[in-house]
C-alpha cells in the first residue's frame, strides 16, 4: 500500500529594515512586542561596549557573548550557545536576536533553526559584508575541518535590521570585505551598483541597491536552483583558499582575490573579452591589499575546491561571466563545470597577482 | 526603508509506502532511481547482517554503522556520521537511508536536514514503534543533557518503506514499545483502532490504521498547533521519566506508564470517569510488565517536566482526554497547563502502581 503524506506548503516572509537610527529608535522592542516572545540575545563581543550591553538593557533581556571570526561557526559554539539557553530556561516563545557579523547571523541562524525544531529569529547585521550578503536569504550554517558552511538549513529570520550606524566604528579593511561581497553582485548580477563605487557620498545608496539585488535574486530563487548560484561567482576561489588557510585568510578577501581569478577564468574559457577583465582588474582599488594566504598550495585550493559543496568530487563548478554584470546560462543554470587543467592556468595568474 | 522577503512556500511531500516484502521486492533501488542521486545507507549496527549488507549490496552503496538506542541521538553520532559522507565525498546529490529503529531514523532525519543544508531522505523503520511514530511526521531530532528530543528540525523524508517483514526478527518486548504508541492514538485519538488489539490476525491492520492515524493529523498540522498535539498524550510524563533515567528507560515503557499515569491526571482534573479509567488500565496486558526506573526521584521528574519542550518554565502541558479516544479541546488547543500539585496526586499513584 502506498499513500502520499503531503506537508501544506510554508511560507517564510522576512522584514527587512534598512536605514540608519534604527537601533536607537527602538526598532528591535518594537519587532519582539509585533512577533510576540521573549527575546535573548547573541552578539559579537567585540560589540559589548558599543551595542550590546545598551539593547540588552532596552530589550530586559539576557545577552550571551560569543566571539566573532570563523570561530564562532562550529559545533562547538552552537552547543555552548544551546547549553546557555537551555540553562536560561527558554522556551519556544524564544526570539533570539543575533547582532553581530556573518559569522554571528550564520552561526546563530542554523542555532535557532534547531533549537527546539526552530525559534524566532531576528538578525541584526553590524559589518558590511554581513548586511549586503550574509544576512540575507536564510542560509546559516557552521564549518567542518572538511569545508565551510558544510553544515546548516536554509531558515529565513523574521526580520533583518540592517542599521548603517552600526558600521561608524568598523574598522576600514571590514568595510573593504564588503566592497568585495557588493563587487561580485555588481559582476555577476547586476553592473549598475558600481557606478555607485567612486563617490563616498553614494555609500549608503551603494549598499541598499546591492542588499536589494540579492533579496530579489533569493526571492525568486530561494533553493540556489537558478540564479541564485550568480550569488557565488567567485566563491569556488573564495572557499577554497579559506579552507586552506585554515580560515585564517577574511571572507571578504577571499572573495575579492576569487572575483578577480575567476573573471580571469571566465576570459580563460572564452567568455569574457581581455578589455571587460582589466576594467574588473581597475576596480581593485576598492578592495585594498590582497593577498594569498602562507603557506599557500596550489594542490591543496584544487583539492578543496573538490569537496566543494557544489562538487560532484570530480569536477569544481564555477559561475562564469561574459561581460560586467552578465552572467553565462548553460540551459537554464549558471554555473559549470570545469576541468582541473583549466582551472590551473587561472591559480597561476591568482599566484602571479596575489602570492 | 523596510520590505518584505517573501520565500516561496514549499510543499513536502512524503511517499508512504506500507505493507510485506517490500525490501525484498526491490523497492529501495526503484526509490532511488525515481528520485535520482546516490545512496548512502545509515543502519542499525544490529541489522548487519539481517538486512544491512544485503541492502547495501543490491543498491550498490556504502553502508555505515552505528548503534542504535538513545545514543544514536547524539551530537557526537551526528559528527560521526557527516565525518564518513565527508570522507565519502558526499555531496548534495546524495539520497540518505536511514535504517533502523526509530532512535536511527530521528538522528538520520536531522543529519539529512542539515548535511550540506539538507540532502534527499528515505526512512525504512524496522521496529514497531518506529513504523507508527517516529518514521512519520518529518519531526527529527536528537538529546542532549537537558533533556529528549530538543534539538533538531522538521525534515520530512522524501519517502517511507515500512516493511513489516522487518518486525519477525524484532523482540518481543520491542512489539510492546510500539503497542505502547499504537495505545495512545487509541486513547487520544480515534478509539476504533483498539478493537483490533485483541486478535492476532488483525495486526497488520492494526499496525496500518494507527500510522494512517498519525499521517492524516500530520498533514493537517504539521506544526503542531492544533491536533498534532495529541500525539503528545502521555509524553509529558514518558520524557521526563525517560530523562531522570537518563535514558536508561525504553521510550515505549516511558510512553505506556505515561499514558496510564495521564490518564489517570484526566480523571484527577474532572475530565475521566473512573469506569473510563479502569477500562484504560486493562490494556496494560498488551505492554507487557511497566516498572519505573531505579533510582526513581518524583522532585527530580517534576523538574524534567518543566524543561520539556513544551513547558514554558512555569507550568507542564498536558494532553486530556475525557473518554477512551476523546480529548478535551481547551480554545482550539489540545493541551493544558497543569500545576505541580495537580500532576503531583498522579505521580503518586503511578509511584504506587510501577513503582
Amino acid at each position: 500500500m502506498t499513500t502520499s503524506i503531503c506537508f501544506p506548503p510554508i511560507r517564510f516572509t522576512t522584514e527587512w529594515h534598512f536605514g540608519r537610527n534604527l537601533l536607537n529608535g527602538g526598532i528591535l522592542k518594537e519587532l519582539c512586542k509585533k512577533f510576540g516572545g521573549r527575546p535573548l540575545l547573541i552578539a559579537d563581543a567585540a560589540l559589548k561596549d558599543t551595542w550590546g550591553n545598551k539593547l540588552a538593557a532596552e530589550l530586559e533581556c539576557k545577552v550571551f557573548y560569543i566571539h566573532g571570526g570563523e570561530q564562532a561557526k562550529s559545533a562547538k559554539t552552537k552547543e555552548r550557545v544551546e547549553n546557555f539557553l537551555f540553562k536560561e530556561k527558554c522556551g519556544r516563545d524564544t526570539i533570539l536576536i543575533a547582532l553581530g557579523g556573518g559569522t554571528i547571523t550564520d552561526s546563530v541562524g542554523y542555532i535557532a533553526s534547531t533549537f527546539l525544531r526552530g525559534v524566532q529569529l531576528i538578525l541584526v547585521p553590524t559589518t558590511l559584508l554581513a548586511i549586503v550578503d550574509a544576512s540575507i536569504g536564510g542560509k546559516n550554517g557552521i564549518n567542518t575541518k572538511y569545508g565551510k558552511n558544510l553544515i546548516g538549513t536554509l531558515y529565513p529570520p523574521q526580520a533583518v535590521v540592517a542599521d548603517l550606524d552600526t558600521l561608524n566604528t568598523l574598522p576600514e579593511h571590514e568595510i573593504r570585505y564588503g566592497m568585495a561581497e557588493i563587487i561580485k553582485i555588481g559582476l555577476a548580477v547586476n553592473p549598475s551598483i558600481l557606478k555607485y563605487l567612486n563617490d563616498p557620498k553614494n555609500f549608503d545608496l551603494l549598499v541598499k541597491c546591492a542588499a536589494e539585488e540579492k533579496i530579489s535574486i533569493v526571492e525568486k530563487d530561494p533553493h540556489t536552483h537558478g540564479k541564485r548560484n550568480l550569488l557565488n561567482f567567485g566563491h569556488t576561489v573564495a572557499h577554497a583558499l579559506e579552507r586552506v588557510s585554515k580560515y585564517s585568510l577574511a571572507h571578504g578577501t577571499a572573495v575579492a582575490i576569487g572575483c578577480m581569478t575567476e573573471s580571469h577564468l571566465s576570459m580563460q574559457l572564452g567568455y569574457l573579452i581581455r578589455e571587460s577583465f582589466e576594467q574588473i582588474l581597475s576596480l581593485e582599488n576598492h578592495l585594498g591589499r590582497l593577498m594569498l594566504p602562507t603557506p599557500y598550495s596550489r594542490s591543496a585550493v584544487l583539492k578543496a575546491m573538490l569537496t566543494d559543496k557544489k562538487s560532484n568530487g570530480c569536477d569544481s563548478y564555477f559561475v562564469c561571466i561574459d561581460g560586467i554584470g552578465h552572467p553565462v546560462e548553460f540551459d537554464g543554470r549558471f554555473c559549470r563545470a570545469v576541468s582541473v587543467k583549466e582551472v590551473t592556468s587561472s591559480l597561476v595568474w591568482m599566484e602571479k597577482m596575489y602570492g
